[in-house]
């Protein structure tokens, strides 16, 4: 990836982008504030800048006049940056040294962390889960006329070191027949054990030497999206993605409205049905894209949440919903994947991620494997943020666990113009110091149709910094902008006039938004700060902070601690894993090390009921406000504030 | 059962039968000749008899005047006797003391062992498969909400001792419902490994306390029948059999034929179906006269010959009958019975004999570990006698087996009036040494339609001592009798005139009949003897022998040694299983110690073809005699035989 770097003028800040990067993200990314109403799609026309020097493409729209393009100026949205570049911001020239210092804080880039196939051979942890084995076996004659099963386990006893083998009865159907096909020349898939101790199993038989094609999915069931992968077992390489909605979701947007849809008659089943289907769906386009056969897929792995496992392995949810919150297991046994209706072939075992309470599933689990807490010195915190957010503490000797629900807020639920992280969400914001104007970025640079979790905490990191809005989330109503009003009794801030949306309303964020935020902010600021308080800890002796989950990833961290939505740490000490429930599944793909371990790991981890927790009631009050009442516990931001006053 | 003891006088031979039993049957069993043509119908009259004293009713029919009837004459066929009596056969009266030494020796009452559950008890064997645990699991609460699953396996641990437990889907499927039906008390049922070392798996719960209810099904799929039973694990009890032919009859009478069909397109799926479909009418018979429901079956044991074994799990049989004759697998794993198509509960498991090649399979293994050879101090020498018979021979320290095919002889094929042992057929004779009348008794004593293989066996020892038969199988011509004659050049005895039959025709013996009969057992003597030879024993070593096999139990020992189907040896060692493969299934549902046993059994058991045993053609010539080419092989008939001639 080629990286360039961008000078702003006159504030002299620069960012670092990749190549083909638009010049509004890169001036986002410097802590650079252009006006731009409508997303980044040129149609507004506010955004222009003068590039000075250097590589820029495009920008040129019929919002410039020849004049302008002559003399340089171009729309920062629609410019595209080639290589070093240095850009003037007019508007910004006008305005005095001091309003250049009330600019935000560049971004930090996420710090995005996956393991990889090499670290786990060097780490010793690669332990192939199914491997493959070509065998050339002598042909049965009068005196040597062993039955077939014996003549290839007796085989590989003798010439592979394999003495602890079982082989089931699909596999014995397809024995005669493949064994004659090329003489006795056969390539045999072995699945190791997940317990030790315990027998590899020959799953498949191929004629001939197949043993270079060795595939598995990784699968993580998520209540809104599903995403797959095809992982090629040989290279640990990713061969394909591929995603999509859960069909589920037009039975509830959420884990309870789905268990509430299963207490209808023939409610699980159809839950159960859809979601296959859409599974089917995945796995379809997976091994199209990686142009994989469906019979040299090897093993499925699948982490998702307790309801989610549930649901696709069709068990009963209807306790995990009623105190005292029991799910039906924790562990699960590997599954005849065709058994279940995956359209894979007959040998593929699927291995489900086990669950450690109804609120603490598989995909944290899974998160928890991939990410190697479990085998960590330092004191990790993992923390995944959605409708309900996970939280792990601990390390290679112990885990401790909670899960608390923040609603959901962060995926633009109880948010007037809230919405998922798709097309058209504001995604990231700033706003000028004096005139209160914003700069919208929106997902797919086109007009705004609303605002999505990781855009609404930076927009309220930003005013609450700036003093737009106070601790308790109020807007100042004296600012003398038509963009802060009152509508109806409730006070609002215009983000997005009609003209610059794609909906026919002005896009605003509202009092009552705000305070929705702030509840989820609270829910998860408390839960984290109960957990390390009944494990004996604060939040200074965290080594490590790793956020999960694809909402988790977009955070900006500053603004994240500025709302008091986390902790207030050292940003270096902060990891992003993305998905991490589809990262532990492709590790456990590729390692059996991990389905050993994950037994233990689960008997180890102590999961904590915040609702049995009688602080968790107390932490929670004191949140409700931006970023905390004690503001001693965000030092970095209450001296920020008070440099900002002092202007 | 009550006895009574009957004395036939002039001989003054007696027999001890139940009571109920009818005279003609008695007679035969006392050693005592009397003609009846038709079979114990009342139909030809001729066997008259005066009864001297004693219980005896009936025997009166049109076929007697009144005169006769007031001397004491009746019909012994429809005599039934009711307590100890005296009888006195009215032709034998008038002939002379050397022919009352002609007759044939008294039958040997076949001694029928099978094993039962207070012996299996008092060896320390019982170790029950599938076990029942009654458990009142304390209910859920805020703080103790671990997993349904985690909740009892942790209580079977902690109070029953249970340390090494799986749990499958459908259990866990079944779990939140059915521990929340009655508070938390619950049934659970445990199956038992089937190798050391592997853990026990929860299989089923249900609500409350049903420990007293847990049942069995034993099955042995025969070529032609199908049996089934009920077996109350708690007791060992066989709470109700039932037996059908197997479907698979319509598309070919043997394995060959069976095999053959499967070669065309669908034919293993429906040759799969049909069995499936004889075994669940079977089940839904046998729980229904047991009173048992469906879910209350815990596990079903499964016995069949390699062939039916691998047609029920639809596993192609191809290379079963072609050379070296190789089966697809020995051991098979437990198997998911309703997966199978068996119309039982999802949580039972099939557990299935092994084999040992394609033609010793799982009713051969099944008859040498339910007899208990494998255990056994003394040497044993194990036959099932059909169209393939099996032998095994050895005690605990080793084991040895071969299968030859006999054809189909002793079912009736390749005898012009042969039958199947069902009503009609004439299972028993003797003849009268002067006149050459015969003696028929038929299954069901009605008129005979045909003569089934232990009639056969009966018929040609009895014409062979008496010298109607030489050592050859042909008839003497010299006789005067109208019953041995040629027709269309073939020499042949009438067994049954026409009019004393249900066909339209005389039913005869002929000599090609003798012939057919003679290869039969010439292929078993020589394959035992072959087998003994390989393993460098004779017969006289043998300490015991185990005839298995519903053939094998309805075989008259002495006229079997007679013609040479048996080495001579002591009556007295020989004792009868019956079905042996059904017995196998039956104990292995009530011990797992069998279980646990039978891989390595089949391991140390040598398995020679005989068709690579360069001997067995020899041994084979060398008895296509009766009973043998070297008669001093068979010292004891040589002796009858010297004093016969010697009168």
């Amino acid at each position: 990836m080629t990286t360039c770097k961008v000078v702003f003028m006159p504030h002299n800040r620069e960012a670092v982008v990749r190549e083909g990067e638009n010049l509004i993200r890169a001036a986002m990314e410097a802590g650079v504030h252009i006006n731009a109403s409508c997303g980044g799609e040129g149609v507004c026309g506010k955004c222009r800048v003068i590039i000075e020097s250097g590589a820029v493409e495009g920008g040129i729209t019929e919002k410039l006049s020849r004049e302008d393009i002559e003399k340089g100026y171009r729309l920062a949205c629609r410019s595209v940056i080639r290589g070093d570049a240095t850009v003037r911001v007019p508007v910004e020239s006008e305005v005095d040294a001091s309003v250049l210092k009330l600019q935000f804080t560049a971004r930090k880039k996420a710090k995005i962390v996956q393991p990889d196939f090499g670290a786990l051979k060097e780490q010793g942890l690669f332990l192939p889960p199914v491997e493959k084995r070509y065998l050339d076996l002598p042909e049965p004659t009068g005196p040597d006329n062993m039955a077939d099963t014996t003549r290839l386990v007796s085989f590989l006893k003798l010439h592979h070191d394999e003495h602890r083998l079982v082989v089931g009865l699909p596999m014995i159907r397809k024995l005669p027949g493949t064994l004659r096909t090329d003489h006795f020349r056969v390539t045999v898939t072995l699945a190791r054990p997940v317990q030790s101790g315990r027998k590899s199993k020959i799953i498949n038989i191929e004629p001939g030497d197949t043993s270079n094609r060795n595939f598995a999915i990784a699968l993580d069931i998520g209540t809104t999206t599903i995403y797959g992968e095809v992982i090629d077992l040989k290279s640990g390489k990713v061969l394909a993605e591929g995603a999509d909605f859960n069909g589920q979701i037009s039975y509830g947007e959420d884990v309870i409205t789905r268990i509430v849809f299963t207490e209808t008659p023939g409610g699980l089943e159809k839950l159960n049905a859809v979601v296959i289907e859409t599974i089917n769906r995945i796995i379809d386009k997976i091994i199209r894209r990686a142009k994989v056969g469906r019979e040299e897929i090897s093993s499925i792995t699948i982490a998702g949440n307790t309801t989610m496992t549930q649901l696709f392995l069709k068990v009963e949810p209807y306790y995990i919903r009623r105190s005292p919150y029991v799910p039906a297991a924790t562990l699960y046994p590997p599954i005849d994947a065709s058994g279940l209706g995956l359209n894979l072939g007959e040998h593929v075992e699927a291995l489900v991620y086990p669950q450690i309470s109804s609120y603490v599933g598989g995909d944290i689990v899974a998160g928890v494997m991939g990410s190697g807490i479990y085998r960590a010195e330092k004191l990790t915190l993992f923390m995944d943020i959605g409708t309900n957010a996970e939280i792990v503490v601990g390390n290679k000797e112990w885990l401790a666990c909670a899960a608390c629900s923040a609603g959901p807020a962060f995926e633009g639920g109880g948010v007037k113009f809230g919405m998922r992280a798709a097309r058209g969400a504001i995604e990231d914001f700033s706003m000028h110091p004096r005139t209160f104007e914003p700069m919208n970025i929106t997902i797919g640079s086109v007009r705004p149709k609303g605002i999505c979790g990781s855009g609404l905490i930076i927009m309220v990191a930003t005013m609450f910094e700036m003093g737009i809005v106070d601790s308790q989330g109020k807007y100042n109503r004296n600012l003398g902008t038509p963009r802060i009003r009152e509508n109806e009794g409730v006070w609002e801030y215009v983000v997005a006039w009609q003209a610059d949306t794609q909906i026919d309303r002005d896009i605003v964020l509202t009092e009552i938004d705000i305070e929705n935020l702030m509840r989820a902010k609270a829910a998860i600021y408390s839960g984290c700060q109960t957990l390390l308080n009944e494990v004996g800890l604060d939040i200074g002796m965290v080594e490590r902070i790793i956020l999960a989950g694809g909402f988790g990833s977009y955070i900006d961290l500053e603004k994240a601690m500025t709302i008091g939505l986390l902790p207030e740490i050292d940003p270096e000490k902060v990891t992003f894993v993305g998905n991490s429930s589809l990262m532990g599944a492709r590790m456990s793909a590729l390692t059996n090390r991990i389905r050993l371990d994950v037994a233990s790991v689960i008997q180890r981890m102590t999961n904590f009921e915040l609702s049995e927790t009688p602080s968790y009631m107390d932490h929670y009050v004191a949140a409700l406000f931006l970023p905390h009442t004690d503001m001693d516990k965000f030092p970095r931001l209450k001296a920020r504030l008070g440099k900002r006053h002092s202007l």
